[in-house]
């Protein structure tokens, strides 16, 4: 027989394995949207971004299940240090996939707006490798958590400077494109949006990732030279 | 003497104070790097806007001490039903803000590109107007907070439409003046992130209201036409 300790123990490892799941799912619905809204846009499919508009709510659904159940965890198992680290992450991250869903949802909702043919805009064969390194990000950071991997957070954060560059290169193929073709400003802004998104995303993904290396380690990463809520518009300043 | 039960209760209402207080700190210095940002904005102050840039530490040093403060309530006070959802909308409320600090921060990082004279570009006399519009709801949200009143709450809701009208003016105003001054188009980009970010304070805003009327009522709001977390491009497709 468990004795009373061993007992709250194993409930708050079953809590825990409930709440890696749920992040765990809500990572995969994620980078589905991340990659149906890539396909949406390049296609013009305008039915495939409707879906992941539709699809969206789920990701939202678990995001809530996610909170009511730290919120128990929190009330009923008063974890302490490690165990508390874990479950406050748990929450702050399936609040970060949410925000990441909504930016694919962003995407998909800007499908209809852009009618550029397969790849007449530069920027439109561009956006999905960009879109590739910043959905990797997501599914990495995701995967480092559940194995408590503090070495794949920072090798997560390190790629976010990729994804930056990415995104520095678009604006400014996408600023020319605008001065050259002044009908498609209209379109081109929409791009702009959608680069910025997935730019967001990958600065969310690195987000995660410091608060991975934080519940692994209890340490905070050094604060990194390149402000992640800083939305990046440095790198805009060499047009 | 206080009965056990009176203890824990007044203990918990101090705490409740306690996150109340810190949360109306937040949204203090939030309004304020609105404010700064804009007036930094319109006169093209490098100094105001990094002052904007540094202050914003300040919002994300008040965030954690919320988490910190919410999570050591639910674990040491294990709150039930009207106590819970208060102290789980003080830590949502208060990640929102923060959010709400960066949208102000990534306005003042754009001053430096945006060299505009004070009127050159018509937006940037509207762009003031509309920044105060979701000024204020961010601060009449957070008065609606510390009453409990779901009135004010459901009143904030309904005038992030305005916000929203703005937004889709200004971003048809900006792509006309970008098709017309080509030279500025670098510029103009800018100023269009800038009108996003602040169409974003007031959807945050938005959305603070909503947990306002969840926290004071128990209720969620009625799914609105307006899914507020969709960034609403759709107003542009009238372009």
């Amino acid at each position: 027989m468990p004795t009373g300790h061993e007992h709250t123990v194993k409930a708050f490892d079953a809590d825990i394995g409930q709440l890696r799941g749920l992040i765990s799912q809500m990572g995969g619905l994620a980078e589905q949207a991340i990659a149906d809204a890539m396909t949406a846009l390049t296609r013009g499919d305008e039915t495939l971004a409707r879906q992941v508009r539709d699809k969206d709510k789920a990701i939202d659904a678990i995001e809530a299940e996610v909170e009511r159940l730290a919120v128990r965890v929190i009330a009923l198992r008063a974890p302490m240090a490690d165990d508390l680290r874990e479950v406050v992450a748990a929450l702050k991250i399936a609040a970060v996939i949410e925000r990441i869903g909504d930016y694919a949802k962003n995407i998909a909702k800007r499908v209809p707006m852009i009618h550029t043919g397969a790849d007449r805009i530069e920027a439109l064969s561009i956006l999905p490798a960009m879109a590739v390194l910043a959905s990797d990000m997501v599914r990495d950071v995701l995967d480092a958590f559940a194995r408590r991997d503090a070495a794949a957070a920072i090798d997560v954060c390190q790629r976010d400077r990729a994804v930056d560059d990415f995104y520095n290169s678009i604006f400014r193929v996408l600023l020319t494109f605008m001065a050259e073709n002044p009908k498609t400003i209209s379109e081109v802004a929409h791009l702009m949006f959608v680069a910025k998104n997935l730019e967001r995303i990958g600065d969310h993904a690195t987000n995660v990732a410091e608060m991975v290396y934080f519940a692994a380690t209890g340490r905070y990463l050094a604060d990194r030279e390149n402000d992640i809520m800083g939305d990046g518009p440095q790198g805009e300043t060499r047009l």
